[in-house]
């Protein structure tokens, strides 16, 4: 993993981020130029990072849907994340850490802060972007921000703006940290180890959301976990249901590995999201995307309901095409169905190259390598 | 209301609440005697009361579906509520509130405490048990624990058990108000106010359960609330989406009208809900079941997939009917779509009438009128 500084960072909203820096990770030889390349740029979620053959298994590498034998794909940790880029636990110029000094932050503001990053790389265009749920948003706004910069755009399990519904269940985990008294106004990082049990909990709401809740109910259902008892004569949180047991579980595994800052500040990124805001409206916004686009949307998901991405294809200005993935996992099937997602990241490779004429950018010239 | 003592009421899970008592209401005449007469029992939801005209409007009345000129309502207050029946802000015999010695109920216990109630009245049989939601699985066990106790069921929006999402988001209810210092361990009753924004923030949540994403969407999408920015320089909750200001008039609403203490003693016997249990598996259970039932589910129901309704009406031993209320609403619909439930209801009393033989419960007889 790499670390590079985009300067002072003002966002859409006026507020500055002063050395700001973002972290990338790349898997493949970077060939071309700045302007012609084989760089596809891969946006995690919400609680990913640069590390995306570790997240997005089975599909990066040599021979993969997304050849690293062809193709330099460079994964960017978001602004406001705590994966190497400058978030809310980083350490302010003034030697204590950014907390409830670090503004709120648009999917916008992510995409610009990734341009910079590229822009100090050396890099003015793309072949392709591709992301999924918070990813997905990043890479429509892409499109839609800097339509000559991409060739191609694979947009997964997202939607064209923020629901009233998402934005309802992801305020209610935002409250769920916000709440906890070790969350002491978001300037907790001198003070303790923040609010664990906050940021439990909003993420075992978050994953009720991003699992099918039929493929929850057909490994848990009603059963107790092992060893303890839920059915006791009084209520106790030590005797639980498999299930929570199971939720318990992701909450203290993402405890352990994100803070809880940068999980307020970019899930404030996902409320803001919309194409349409400042763009004469949504679909006005989505009519005018000149870039092919490929849209993914599975058919459990209850995030961001398959209607969602069937919407985006009504109204996107280049449509490449609709794919489903059928699974009963939901959201998080993008990140699970790899056989599926590889036939559809495979066919939206072709596809993208289809339309383009074959130049150094796809390695016929094997001199243009970038050392980036 | 009325209220009346069942006394001391054990537990199936062995615990027992000393002088316990049930509130109730009553809308038309009873007609008939003990065991043959006129009366329809109506189950509350949650966060329901005896005040069913009230909180189902348009269906209980004189010539209404329900039609008091003929039938006899009754609505009882679930035990572990804070409508008049025994719950956890009730005075202990010592004379504190019950609150964390008030001990977990399940479904069964619901029915049972109310069962106690109708033998004090001297009703050993009515005509029919209708409930939705949480009022839904208490009808259904009405019909297992009690098969001969009523001629026909009506079970709208529930399930034969919780499933393991309902228990997830349930918990994160839970979990929402046991986590707010205000709860004491759930002796705040002669502390201070209560877990106020606890028991609000788990409002919040089940209210995106009780909604349907796509109504709440279409009311609300990313729409600021009037005179606040929600797309400020920084987060700020006094900034919010309309969503959110809907959400929080929500939780303010539950707040001054439920305690917390019950809210989390019946969101807990629905984590216990599971006809199956004790009784050789769900589908067992069901297709054992002798009394004629209605099912009714929501297209749109989020917290009770029509699904489950489905799965009910393959496994239920005596269908009457599967019924689906088609509505944006999602689970609430059974609450707010007055013009379908009035057929349904309507349909649901002729076909409990058509298998039983003209009887004095009917009105044939108005001299065995009981004064209860």
């Amino acid at each position: 993993m790499a670390i590079t500084s985009i300067g002072d960072f003002t966002t859409i909203a006026g507020a500055t981020v002063t050395g700001a820096e973002i972290s990338y990770r790349r898997h493949g030889e970077f060939r071309g130029n700045a302007y012609d390349n084989n760089v596809i740029l891969v946006e995690h979620a919400l609680t990913g990072d640069t590390d995306v053959t570790e997240w997005w298994p089975g599909l990066i590498g040599p021979g993969l849907a997304l050849d690293t034998d062809r193709f330099c794909v460079i994964c960017t940790n978001a602004l406001g994340g705590c994966g190497g880029s400058t978030g809310p636990s980083s350490v302010h110029p003034d030697g204590r850490a950014w907390g409830s000094r670090f503004p709120a932050l648009s999917i916008r503001d992510l995409v610009e802060a990734e341009r910079r990053l590229l822009e100090q790389l050396g890099i003015y265009h793309v072949h392709a972007v591709i992301g999924g749920s918070m990813g997905g948003a990043r890479a429509l706004e892409w499109t839609l921000m800097y339509p000559t910069f991409v060739d191609a755009a694979c947009i997964i399990a997202v939607s064209a703006r923020a629901s009233g519904w998402q934005i309802g269940i992801q305020t209610a985990q935002i409250s769920a940290i916000t709440r906890d008294p070790d969350w002491h106004g978001g300037d907790y990082y001198d003070i303790c180890d923040g609010p664990r049990e906050g940021l439990s909990a909003a993420r075992r709401i978050a994953h009720l959301t991003y699992r099918g809740e039929m493929e929850i109910d057909e490994r848990f259902g009603t059963i107790a976990q092992q060893g303890e008892n839920p059915l006791g004569a009084f209520r106790r949180p030590d005797q639980r249901f498999a299930v929570n047991s199971y939720l318990d579980y992701q909450g203290r595994k993402l405890v352990e590995r994100f803070d809880a800052g940068s999980y307020v500040t970019l899930t404030e990124a996902l409320n803001r999201h919309d194409v349409g805001r400042g763009r004469s409206g949504l679909n006005k916004a989505l009519y005018s995307s000149t870039v092919p686009t490929m849209l993914v949307g599975v058919d459990t998901d209850i995030l961001y309901p398959f209607h969602q991405q069937e919407h985006l294809s009504r109204n996107i200005g280049q449509l490449m095409g609709l794919r489903k993935l059928v699974s009963p996992v939901g959201h998080d099937a993008f990140l699970t169905e790899t056989r599926q997602m590889d036939r559809i990241l495979r066919m939206f490779i072709n596809k993208a190259n289809d339309g383009a004429e074959p130049t150094d950018g796809f390695g016929h010239d094997p001199e243009g390598v970038w050392n980036i």
